[in-house]
């Protein structure tokens, strides 16, 4: 679904949306403003490229970085409900992960964890993309969280 | 100068970059995050597109939105200054501006203020892209962002 119908949807809901993004670095907030009159779906976005920045921005807890590392599914949970929580929105999308080249913390190249906050709670899922290269994983990463989106929109 | 020549010249400084964007969306980070290893020189983004979310993430004064408007030097001012106070970076730039399709406010399509803030102060301009399209406006705000940043980190 294209950033254009998504926004339509959250128009229609009565919902802003936020983003919280790591390895994308703006991307998707980026695809989803280059909509003409985007401002009255699109509230915030919080770009925690550092770990500093996640705790910081997103209230992120130290202790969860520790435990599970930066790209995992418990991290993308907190991203996404700290975007919640510190906007306007009543949705957020949260992506982190390891666009590359090469893997880190014992994770492989291309893996990105997702995590999807609205009312109805929050829903987290991880994605192989694979060492396809670092312009690729964040592109598929973008598409992935607008899908997320739209999936989410479309709830009844 | 390209985003990798940025980021060499902020390690070489020992310094981190935030940003803060309204018209670009998050377009200036996901640029700079383009390149492998910019978690070394990138701290944060600030993607202010609602008013609210200046306010909030920025420390924005309502009143100075409410005297000069969102697209104003004095806003790019206090963008840059509250990206730099509310991070880990030693330089921010900011950006506020009309993308388009059509202008508002009693400004013009394609007015992009710029605010920079460093170690040095904060340093403002105004550049009229001009009615030049909305992609266009948005690549051509990104592109000076990344020269604005590049002369301040050149600098003596």
């Amino acid at each position: 679904m294209n950033a254009a119908d998504i926004l339509d949807l959250a128009r229609m809901r009565g919902v802003m949306i936020a983003t919280a993004e790591s390895c994308t670095g703006g991307l998707i907030i980026g695809r989803l403003t280059d909509v003409p009159g985007s401002s009255r779906a699109v509230d915030r976005g919080f770009v925690t490229y550092s770990n500093a920045a996640k705790i910081e921005m997103l209230g992120i807890r130290p202790e969860t970085l520790d435990a599970y590392g930066a790209v995992s599914e418990e991290i993308a949970a907190e991203m996404a409900s700290g975007a919640l929580k510190r906007s306007q929105a009543g949705i957020a999308v949260a992506v982190t992960g390891i666009a590359g080249p090469g893997g880190s913390d014992h994770k492989p190249e291309g893996r990105v964890c997702f995590g999807l906050a609205d009312a109805w709670g929050i829903r987290t899922k991880t994605v192989d993309f694979g060492a396809i290269g670092r312009a690729e994983v964040r592109l598929a990463t973008v598409d992935h969280a607008l899908e997320l989106l739209a999936a989410a929109l479309r709830k009844d």
